[in-house]
């Protein structure tokens, strides 16, 4: 049963006390949702309190729709902690090919809490005070070199705008550039853009790929007055823009005046060794992004942009403080500045390419069609064999455990439906893990079968 | 001259080692703007490395655009850390009345601090990963009752949403609600906002103050869908919205369909001991909002607000993450239910108060001319005495080393010349401080003279 500590001889009233120890079972998840709370006397009993005392306490968390009373039955906790499993009917995923996931597990911890421990021993004045709205200039100076060492880009301090997630610094954008122009974005591409953009008041209008990249006719023909690209890594079929169509994209901005939004997210995990130029630095009209939620970790929520220097006035004119603690901007200069980021990016780019090699060899083993190449990001894109859409393929893949998404789940166009294109994420698990999840799709979608009967 | 530790064995190449020496002292300040860097030879000599390695390190701080070159003179420093002196013209700041101020020199630092560290060795696995949108549901719940009993406010844990300063919140809110309404705002008012508003892509309609708050038949002559307020303190008259006006305004947003944001900044600085309730909870279009910038700092970045409930799937549809890293979340929520926030919010009250009674009795004292009744927030409301407009007695202030700023500073419509209202904020000055502030003020304005005359 429910247990706290109550002191008689304490300044709050036996039922204060009781009421937020109650509360806090709630909020640790010690009191679950949907438990059942003692009856009041059972717990007046149980605590050494009168019944009216847990009357009082139950009746302010019932008010505050903490719990709830059923007739006849008692009092339930109606409050969910995150994180906390919910009953469903669903079957349990046991292997997540979801192109989200990342692999916080080997996040270097201990080496972060340490520097954190560092800039809080430092003391700094300006940790509590607003600083510069772009981020401090520290930060930006060590921005400004990482950016060039790993992606050959020359981006001055002056030019980098750190942020509080992507989500933030494309509301900037918006701001900065003017939300009456047409946004293109790439369709297939990554929909939480879409859907900031679509937030932010700003129309979009869907760009076909053509050979992997946006088609430039096609941007001509829409109108736009920017356009959302991924080109180190197109989202979600992985093709890398090439340099022909690179030229054609700047050239568009220019003869348009539209801008860029080169989005170079996943770029440090290119597992060929080549790394290829970023386009920012060749145009004034490209407005370069990228984020440390997948080499770092998505609850560290830090972007970061480099814009061109005539929008700069307006953004400094617009902000007034960082929307990325001072705590959190000095930690990562720490991590920057002590080479554990590049570190890092390098043991995790090791260990994704044996992922991406267990992934290779699984889909090989186990018969379960055609792995477009991928030499860069964090999942592959798979052309089913046999003649079952990739909706089929999907459902019956959740029935083994097993989730993944359809290319076309991505798109804006309706797809046709023969479609059997999926994409298989694998930066959340292990090789074996992999190995295992390959096997259960091919359980699932009869291909082991298939082959076997072939010998 | 400028020193460092080079190490001939070290694997990076000494190039490499002065350089990044180089750039640290840069970023820190130790090297600052406009410095002359030693000349080459010089250096070399220093150092004990030859002068091609220096001349290499300089290079590349020169094409970093960190450095310049001048024509026979030599290498200078072109890059400036933030809160560093700039050289300048005008007089220097002895005392600043600005109303933006508070005082981040009693933030309870070393609790913080603990707290985080504590969080940092807790190692939840939620600090990594992107979390609830609106916050960890445990942080929802302390904020919850911490609303309850600063504010007498009942906002269930499930509405609040945290965000990564007003900015974040504000643009929330505009794709929350439609930014195609047209936004009332108070004239004066504050004017951050009404950037941020404009910022967002939304049109603002100033409406005039009457009784000290938004007069309610231009309000319903402007057509507004929307209008942001600030009943607890008006900003910037400090006035208080008596019950008939709520009435009125609550009555506005039924009628109209419209959304009143409430902005209850400052609420906690009450020095009358009366608790106005807030609107919020009296309609489902009420937008509460609040932040942490003044009662804890503004490094810490982080604004609450509370959402009605219909507007609650749209928010954790729109949104992936919450704009506050976890660390903050978690170490906010143990300063919260461990009672430190309520303690210090109570201290800083105390201390504010005194300062108000310095600035009254100083203000009497010099006979600066009519101070407002202020019972509430961190700044006064002066009615010079005299003749001067405001916007001579602001700028003879200035040559005594005083800050302050005219009422009309944040007025829309422009005022008559006449005005003699001027902003005294206190939070940032001890009472010393302040006693002395005012003594130079009625220098400047020949106030003291001309008291002391007449007796």
């Amino acid at each position: 049963m429910f247990t706290c500590n109550l002191n008689p001889k304490a300044r709050q009233t036996l039922c204060d006390q009781l009421y937020d120890a109650l509360r806090g079972a709630i909020a640790a998840g010690r009191l679950r949702d949907g438990e059942k709370l003692p009856s009041k006397r059972e717990l007046a009993a149980h605590l050494g309190v009168s019944t009216s005392t847990v009357e009082a306490a139950y009746g302010r968390l019932n008010e505050e729709g903490l719990c709830e009373s059923r007739p006849r039955s008692g009092l339930y906790v109606t409050f969910r902690q995150e994180g906390s499993p919910e009953l469903s009917g669903a079957a349990e995923i046991r292997w997540d090919f979801g192109t989200g996931a990342a692999d916080a597990k080997h996040f270097p911890y201990a080496t972060w809490a340490h520097l954190m421990r560092e800039t809080l021993s430092a003391r700094s004045a300006d940790l509590l005070s607003a600083g510069d709205p772009r981020g401090s200039a520290g930060l930006r100076l060590a921005l400004s070199g990482l950016l060039r060492r790993l992606r050959g880009i020359e981006a001055a301090p002056d030019t980098l705008v750190l942020g509080a997630g992507t989500e933030v610094l494309v509301s900037d954008i918006l701001a900065l550039i003017g939300r009456d122009r047409l946004f293109a974005v790439e369709d297939p591409g990554y929909p939480r853009v879409r859907r900031i953009l679509l937030a932010g008041g700003a129309r979009i209008a869907p760009v076909p790929l053509s050979g992997g990249a946006v088609d430039i006719r096609e941007l001509y023909r829409s109108g736009a007055g920017a356009v959302y690209v991924t080109p180190s890594h197109q989202f979600p079929t992985g093709a890398e823009m090439d340099e022909a169509r690179r030229a054609a994209l700047l050239s568009w901005a220019r003869e348009t005046g539209g801008y860029i939004l080169e989005d170079d997210y996943d770029s440090e995990f290119r597992f060929d060794g080549k790394n290829i130029p970023a386009m920012r630095g060749r145009d004034a009209r490209v407005i370069y992004l990228n984020t440390f939620s997948r080499t770092l970790a998505p609850g560290l929520r830090m972007s970061f942009m480099a814009l061109p220097e005539q929008l700069l006035p307006r953004f400094l004119e617009m902000h007034a403080a960082c929307s990325v603690p001072a705590f959190e901007q000095e930690t990562l200069e720490r991590f920057i500045t002590g080479g554990y980021l590049e570190r890092h990016i390098a043991r995790m780019r090791t260990l994704y390419r044996a992922r991406l090699k267990a992934l290779r060899q699984g889909a090989e083993a186990c018969a379960l069609g055609r792995l477009h190449p991928c030499d860069a990001g964090l999942y592959a894109l798979l052309e089913a064999g046999g003649k079952a859409p990739a909706t089929e393929l999907v459902s019956l893949a959740a029935k083994e455990g097993v989730r993944l998404t359809r290319l076309a789940d991505y798109a804006m166009m309706e797809e046709d439906g023969d479609d059997r294109r999926v994409l298989l994420g694998f930066a959340g698990m292990d090789e074996d893990e992999i190995t295992a999840g390959l096997a259960a799709l091919a359980r699932a979608w009869g291909t082991v079968g298939q082959k076997q009967n072939r010998h």
